[in-house]
């Protein structure tokens, strides 16, 4: 286990680590990459949840988000069902229905109202599913209690590796210990606001169905809205979330003691999925990490971060190992937030290469071999105030253009 | 000569090819690639023209873009330097007063007040300027009558080629013919609004200063602006524009018959010279035009346009020759301009791929073929209005990644 922020991260856990949570994955040939790739997955608590969640803000949105907004309205469901390889978006009303029979499939498995079932695609834009194979797909899942690991891999496309998270963590000293965790996937199309990519969380905690969706709310905006691989976002983003209360606790409620500690944990399983997803993206080779300091408000500084990290100029650069820094300064001029560029101080894996404006010297060779690391960090201060937020992003390389030349053809 | 809209590009033509205009360039080793690179180059003009800019968004801003933001408050002109390889942005005061010293000592070469004398500079951010070459490249330029095309080669950074165009036209039937022209530079950090790109454009028409302002505006925002390489913008891009009057006519004003015609003729000058750097952006090896049709105002239709030429995903997806057409479709959703999903049109290559928001069947291999070409032409119908736009893009390939990452270094 390591420790962070008081919360404690759980070596080998998954989505079916928090009490009375089982999950399971198959394979029904939807992906074309990897003979024996499981493409299809349920995750279903033991008992009813309260639940939320959190979807593209793309105005294309695929049937299976369409479902899921619809069904959240009243924060209750108690399984899920997903498939990679097909996004089942841009399907017209024969997607519409096929996640709805996604949906009343998995039901009928597990003797579940469908009102209770939420839906999640990705994959291809337009093609339909085949649902005679997803129909014997959902009927042959085996669910077990370490099925979260199998769910994790069944719902990558081009992520090279699953993204899996637990921590357990005591909102009171010596009181009861909750879990929460979560799975993710995404490597492309992934940008701010959700990206391409799923992520799956559950929690054993009772939590208030208000507080959960601001919760949600919050965690996400601080870590998967923080995260830019190429500056595209997808019809199917999804973030869910399913809190079973198995624990038994007292209802966390946003005006009670254990809220800051719920909000912590769950901010922190979502900051270690989204760096997962970063650092995973499209043909990276590099994990890059923006602060922007001394911004007047959060969201100048999260705007400013997000630019310097989706900027394809810094992308390419930090890929060659090259301190161009006037790419990182360009890059934060035209994220439009006011900053005095007199005023402004830039380190790059702690060398201070701007400070108050003015160049520094420094030793081009060293710094290049600094920035030939798996994580780079940039540091940006622009002394407006006091906000400062931290953005997430990779390197672009040769093989994110391959990668994405060579998608469906 | 070929005809456009009435107006007539001239064959080799240059910016100077309007009456009364002289340029030329010399090298002084500011550019690491070609030995023989030309890098520093003046325009003039034989008597003080009106002018007018519009220059980059970036709140990053180049010495050069201040000084002529401040200089050409009067609207007039007769001269601009301008050197390659160096950007002489982030300088500080020192950059301000090299710009400074670059008009001084072009102004004192030609015998003109200082005041009327522009700058402009592309390169490297971050660098100073080695002013000592500076001050010997300025005396030794030649200029002449033909020198517009070792201008249009000095201003190159990683462009491959020069760009330039020359068009003739008379503003009435019989009447005086007015030559307008222009070159231009630009091939990475290319994007709305203006992208780290240079034009400067001549004419000999007499035109009056409020309306070469707004005429150029208009122009820059149906071309310049139109155009996206890499989502990056630069401190330094400028788009400038000489009016000397020489050819007599009656002043072109906004209420005057010629002045319709004089807009045209720009605009021309402008998507011709707008079109050659997004061909020729970094890595490029097709064209892409965009245009979407049918948007509620012209800004929703150029957001949407630039949007989807913008898209990494469409970028890389077009270099394969990938008819991946949900990648343009979630673009438009990323654009966030208001339409009804099952409304839309959607035509690569003059094949219908989507039809009332309907998948239609298409082959493949056929539409594959298609986009194999040096020029690919996505059509978005949204059916939401009556305006529509056209953007430019290019293709996203490995060579410009590799390009990228070495740019400094």
């Amino acid at each position: 286990m390591t420790i962070t922020n008081g919360v404690q991260f759980i070596q080998g856990g998954t989505v079916t680590t928090p009490a009375g949570y089982r999950a399971g994955a198959t394979r029904i040939g939807l992906k074309t990459i990897g003979e024996d790739a499981l493409d299809l997955g349920i995750l279903c608590s033991d008992v009813q949840c309260t639940a939320a969640g959190v979807f593209t803000t793309n105005r294309i949105k695929a049937a299976p988000v369409v479902l899921c907004q619809r069904r959240l309205e009243n924060a209750r469901a108690q399984a899920l069902v997903v498939n990679s390889g097909c996004a089942n978006a841009c399907t017209g009303p024969q997607g519409a229905s096929d996640a709805e029979e996604m949906a009343s499939g998995t039901a009928e498995k597990l003797g579940l109202p469908v009102e209770d079932v939420l839906v999640a695609s990705t994959g291809v834009i337009g093609d339909p599913l085949p649902m005679d194979r997803v129909r014997a797909g959902i009927r042959s899942v085996l669910l077990s209690e370490d099925g979260g690991h199998s769910l994790a891999r069944a719902i990558m496309t081009t992520d090279t590796k699953p993204k899996e998270a637990a921590l357990r963590y005591s909102a009171v000293q010596d009181g009861p210990e909750f879990t929460i965790a979560g799975i993710a996937k995404g490597s492309g199309m992934i940008h701010p606001n959700l990206a391409t990519m799923l992520c799956f969380l559950t929690t054993d905690a009772a939590v208030a169905p208000a507080f959960l969706r601001t919760a949600l709310k919050r965690a996400a905006d601080a870590s998967f809205n923080m995260v830019t691989v190429d500056g595209d976002t997808s019809p199917n983003d999804s973030v869910i979330i399913l809190a079973n209360g198995l624990t038994g606790n007292q209802l966390i409620d946003a005006d009670n003691t254990q809220a800051e500690a719920f909000q912590t944990a769950l901010t922190e399983v979502c900051i270690h999925l989204a760096k997962s997803i970063a650092r995973d993206g499209e043909g990276a080779t590099k994990l890059i990490e923006v602060i922007v300091e001394g911004a007047a408000t959060v969201e100048d500084a999260r705007l400013a971060s997000r630019t310097i990290a989706g900027s394809s100029l810094v992308k390419t650069a930090i890929h060659g190992s090259d301190p161009n820094w006037g790419r990182i300064v360009a890059a934060l001029g035209r994220s439009s937030i006011p900053f005095d560029d007199s005023a402004l101080d830039l380190h790059v894996c702690d060398t201070c290469l701007l400070r108050s404006g003015c160049a520094q010297r420094f030793d081009e060779r060293e710094v290049a071999r600094l920035l030939d690391k798996p994580e780079v960090l940039i540091r940006v201060s622009i002394k407006s105030g006091g906000a400062s937020a931290t953005a997430w992003g990779c390197d672009m390389s040769p093989e994110y253009v391959r990668l994405n030349s060579e998608y469906t053809t």
